[in-house]
């Protein structure tokens, strides 16, 4: 053990060793039960007498949390005395603690005149970490939660299981090891190239970049294209997490507005006139939250747009494949063969999302730079999940996968726009062609945030429309529903909740 | 399948059908025996006639790209003719493709006037992405890899192995989700507190964050604290790949000079006083590349100076319980009451690297922010690995596995000591107190990177000093040999290729 003990300071030596067993035991670092190391080895350790440590021992024992027994050495003990505070430390107890100004607290301005500082600021304001975007689904089971992201009873854990443990047996150590490439394991991405170009994306294995899911594929853009101050265009509304994550590296965001057919091209050039755009992030597929589609046309408009400013496109298609009804609507990313996309999917919406494993697709020297920004951030994904993965995915068990998804969630979608037209026949509702979420245009008068917290008592918890916009007073008007996530008699039970509570709201117009 | 076509084009949609799929095969995104869709679903698919398809498949066919087979459908050729190439999509080939001007050719100089293409150009001549400072070690066996981390034979794959299989058949879909909280699974968290108490570090498991290896720690710390031209101050030399990082991010890096006591506190004392810098990334144990230890005084003199001008410290120990001799030395955070110390540590260096989770432990406001940095990058590190890593760390396993790994490399260390003098007596090396790192003085006039090809031919590889400083003129007279991959008959082979290169380089040193 390599405690902390200073010679130098004026509290005897056996004294500081007790306050910091004292210490760990209050904490929970040493939990009822742990053992200490021996009074020989620890003095060995420390370099002090086997005296100081038994000395120290014998005053945690005397003092209840330490119990001695032959045989099997000192441990904490089972149930810990009310006072165990520290004795000799020192200093400010750690509520009262005037922690450095780089810290940064939270809604403190700290004045203190850096960049880094003054972007913490505004990040604080952005929401807690825990602002409940990435919800377990499913874990408080008197909840119906339409949020999350698919449906855990649909994950192949059995199948995993075993092409993990097929992992192991067959290579051994080296699914084990860092791999030799940052850009991915070479088979694995000649498997995403196989699967994009069953879904009509045609690229070689060496424009692929394996990334620990599809938020890190937009985070290592803009560690590579966006610095602080700099323009990004997105949707509005848009994906949250997006939002937070442009927001955290500083970007300055202009939203472009969405309609039925997807984002707006006619806005998009007069906001690439006014801006000067380092990046655009589009949602084309069954946006987040609106569900919308671009269409065809306005695909083509959007990449000539691109072209003509000089402006990067992020393609974020989370759920392009998943689609129920409509024609197949080609990626942005099929249509560019000049390098203008930069389009990034996911093996999370249809396989496992605990995996984290996604992939970004670069054509052209941006590609070098993205990997040289994966190496240097994490030093390239997990092998064992990529390997596992690899083995995993063949086209034809992905398919499939995509097809038994694809009739549970059409009639999830189904069902929510049946049960909205019977118990909440005022609201406005489009169903998606595709993916995973519903966005449901409130009766007027009910307001989103309110609505949220009325149905959050009610045992149903939704998304409020303003997560989705820049300017969180916009989006009163909407919630997000993810349908796929429960079966259909939990959805009609949600919905049916969820119109209670939009009662509540209007027989109670202060609530 | 989701192929662009475009019905405003010149080319009939048969043809551009008929290019799609040629290029598709050419790139190698549909293999050989890859199935093609059969015409009537891809004629749904994409709203075109069925013979529409039928003709395009009929004309890949005729030129011998696909063969056709009653009962078993279309599939692309066993093997291709030579000339596989587009017929109708037009364009400048890939070669000579005028990129957008953002991608910022490494080389060329942009001339583009923002700051991230011009910190892209600086990055790309920071050498690219396969530097070789992440080799798999073993991967080529008749070359003896002083590179690498730690020695595969050593992994626990097939425990490991066993624990996946029982957190998926006792977690299930648990495992796969999203996990409940982005700074880590609860458990994990605990247990990590319990690895550190026995490390001497006593934090409560609020302080811990789970990151993808100790590289992200530092660059989430990197997304919060450190802008582009802020200074950071680093040991020099230090290692490469917080080298690549913190440039990625444009961090303007100050070096300050370590001896056989570590960093010198004197010229730290004195840089602190020059620059308002926004960061200072240390390895104090067993430092990365020179394998000094910095002492206890300085470790207080270093957490003084750091708390006198308000500078963060990020404590980086890779392999601080590593130790093979000498006294414990306490890790700064142990000493650091009052939130001056970020420290990172990592399962990759005693247990797998190939898992890549680490963690980050920070007090105080900081810490939300750091665990916001952290969800909007990845949204939180795989569940699945996270789950399996605290079913199979416990205390005194861990422990068990140190004191092996201890035993191991302890004598390695030792035989390279030993075999250095026998056969390169003119080099100078101190045996480090543990961890995986020797930093090899060279015999005066052999340079470090004319050694490092020289020992190359010879099957033998080692990593140049120059990677491991600011200036890459400097480290010309070192070289650096992870002792801990090779098993000692290996590294006996290894020192005597090294000293046959240092040979050649003696009677030629034109080399």
């Amino acid at each position: 053990m390599r405690i902390p003990l200073d010679p130098q300071a004026a509290p005897p030596l056996y004294r500081q060793l007790e306050a910091w067993f004292r210490d760990a035991i209050a904490t929970g670092a040493l939990p009822a039960g742990s053992r200490l190391p021996s009074s020989r080895a620890l003095a060995a350790d420390l370099g002090v007498s086997r005296v100081t440590v038994a000395t120290a021992y014998a005053e945690l024992e005397s003092g209840g949390l330490v119990v001695a027994a032959v045989g099997s050495g000192t441990r904490v003990a089972p149930s810990l005395p009310t006072a165990v505070g520290s004795v000799a430390r020192g200093g400010p107890a750690p509520a009262d603690r005037p922690w450095p100004a780089w810290h940064g607290a939270a809604g403190a301005g700290t004045g203190d005149g850096g960049g880094a500082a003054g972007a913490g600021s505004a990040r604080a304001g952005t929401g807690g970490a825990r602002a409940g975007a990435v919800d377990a689904a499913g874990a408080r089971p008197d909840v119906i939660a339409f949020t999350g992201v698919g449906d855990p009873a649909a994950y192949p854990v059995a199948e995993f299981g075993r092409t993990l443990r097929q992992v192991l047996a067959r290579e051994g150590a080296a699914a084990l090891s860092y791999g030799r490439d940052p850009a991915g394991d070479p088979s694995l991405r000649r498997t995403v190239t196989q699967l994009l170009a069953s879904q009509g994306i045609g690229v070689p294995p060496e424009s692929v970049i394996v990334t620990s899911g599809s938020q890190q594929a937009l985070a290592l853009v803009c560690q590579v294209l966006v610095r602080p101050g700099d323009t990004v265009l997105v949707e509005e509304p848009t994906y949250d997490l997006a939002l937070r994550l442009l927001r955290a590296v500083g970007a300055h965001l202009v939203g472009v507005p969405v309609d039925a057919d997807g984002l707006r091209v006619d806005a998009l050039a007069e906001r690439l006139e006014r801006h000067r755009a380092r990046l655009l992030y589009v949602v084309p597929n069954f946006q987040n939250p609106t569900g919308a589609t671009l269409s065809g046309s306005r695909r083509r408009a959007l990449l000539e747009l691109a072209r003509a400013h000089g402006v990067p496109v992020f393609e974020d298609d989370f759920a392009g494949d998943l689609r129920y009804s409509g024609r197949a609507t080609p990626a942005v990313k099929s249509l560019d063969d000049g390098g203008h996309v930069l389009y990034a999917g996911t093996f999370s919406k249809l396989l496992m999302p605990g995996l984290r494993v996604g992939y970004l697709v670069a054509d052209g020297p941006i590609g070098r730079r993205l990997v040289e920004a994966k190496q240097v951030t994490d030093l390239g994904t997990s092998m064992l999940l990529q390997r596992a993965l690899d083995r995993f995915v063949t086209v034809g068990r992905y398919q499939a996968n995509l097809r038994r998804a694809g009739r549970l969630y059409r009639e999830r979608r189904d069902t929510l726009r049946a049960a909205l037209a019977e118990h909440l026949p005022d609201a406005g509702f489009a169903p998606p062609a595709g993916g995973l979420f519903g966005w449901v245009a409130l009766p007027t008068g009910v307001r989103s945030d309110a609505l949220v917290r009325a149905a959050r008592h009610r045992g149903v918890d939704v998304a409020p429309g303003s997560r989705f916009y820049l300017c969180p007073g916009d989006g009163a008007g909407h919630v997000r529903l993810n349908f796929a996530v429960q079966p259909p008699e939990r959805i009609v039970a949600g919905v049916v909740r969820l119109a209670a509570a939009v009662d509540s709201l209007r027989s109670d117009p202060q609530a």
